[in-house]
Order: C-alpha cells, then sequence, then structure tokens
C-alpha cells in the first residue's frame, strides 16, 4: 500500500455516512466517513468497533443514557454485542476513522435506509 | 471503556520503544509509542501493524530498500511477514499511534534488547 494522509483522503469525498476503506490489516478494514445529524440504533454482534475523530464532534449515545462525546484526536472502541446511535451537532459535520472488521455492515444487524450494500474503497 | 484523547495520553509517559496499551478491539491492542533513534529490523510473521503518526516524523525502511516516512495523520499498515526497521531523524523524537494483534511481539521474530517483556496498559 502507499501511505495514507488521513486530511488529503478526507478531503477526496463529500458524501455523507458513505464510509470508504483505505486499508486493510487483520481481517479488519480501516474506514474514513463523513457524517451529518443521526444515525440509526444498531449494534454488531460479533465485532469491536474503533472511531477516531478527525474533525468535528461525534456523539455516541448508548442505551443506557450514557453518551460519549469525541472531537478531533479521539478515539473510542465500541464494544461487540452494545447498541450505539452516533451523531453529530445539528447542522455539524464529523470525519471519522473507523476500524471494525472486514464483516461489519455499518448499520449492524438493523437494515436501514442508511446501509451501503458493498465495501467502497477510497479512490 | 473511557474515551481516550490521544494527546492527553502521550503526555502520561515519556520512555522511548515502550508501547502503552490504550484499548482492545478484536483480538488487537491500540498502543501508543513514542521512539527515538532506530529500531532492528524484524517482521511479523502472522500479523498486519498499522503506523499513525501523532508528532514528529517515522521512517519505515524495507528490505527493497524502500523507505516510506511517515509524518504526523499519516498512515501506514506494514503487511505480515514484511521485514521492515523504524526509525526517526536524528535525535528526533516520534509518537506513533499502533494497532496489532493481541499476539505480537514488537521485534517480531526477533529477541532483542529493546524487546518488552509484558504487555503494559497506561495508567
Amino acid at each position: 500500500m502507499s501511505k495514507v494522509n488521513l486530511q488529503e483522503s478526507f478531503d477526496r469525498f463529500a458524501d455523507h455516512w458513505s464510509p470508504k476503506v483505505i486499508g486493510e490489516m487483520n481481517g479488519q478494514y480501516v474506514k474514513l466517513a463523513k457524517v451529518a445529524g443521526e444515525f440509526v440504533w444498531h449494534a454488531h454482534a460479533d465485532e469491536d468497533e474503533l472511531f477516531l475523530i478527525q474533525r468535528g464532534r461525534l456523539h455516541l449515545e448508548f442505551r443506557d443514557g450514557r453518551v460519549v462525546t469525541l472531537g478531533p484526536g479521539e478515539l473510542y472502541i465500541v464494544p461487540k454485542g452494545v447498541e450505539h446511535r452516533p451523531y453529530t451537532d445539528d447542522g455539524a459535520e464529523a470525519w471519522v476513522v473507523l476500524i471494525e472488521p472486514k464483516a461489519t455492515k455499518h448499520t449492524g444487524q438493523v437494515v436501514a435506509d442508511l446501509t451501503q450494500p458493498d465495501v467502497e474503497w477510497l479512490q
């Protein structure tokens, strides 16, 4: 692979909730996503999911009412099986690095309008 | 887990070539390392290794003579089995986020003076 500059890579796409793969390692994909607004509640039964923020703020809400708010340079790992709902501040965008198993669908076991059908590598 | 602020976490230790674990996911550890000078040639037989730079510059030399130089916000995945030698600029320090399988020894199959015996979580 070539090295990946995160900022330059994020600059190459604009669509929301459509993660782009930039690398793979140990059966996982490293993905970049731009998000805005709120996502569906979902969990990944067998897969931990890492979130690292490049720009903006991302909130992760959990069923116990807890909300973890991540800013640039902050990361969080959502353990397998834990339902979570990502959302941004109103009208704001967040840029997120995701690492998760290649088998992971980003909406987990929930199939929603936002579910992307296939893996898309960043061009 | 609590969220991890990378900058604050790097500020909590100073020793070189002694990775600190900050999280685990899918059988892998997320580690922070401060490095300076050069490391030994090594490879990890069955494990890909992700490098993401937080501060400074890290060079990765390969046996074919290629050198990949990473700066802040740049990442690279060294595929399993590929020998590599990390080093910094003379007298300079680099701060590196590493993600690799929990079984990985940082010197690979080479046991050197720099090999750390056990996994150390960041306190």
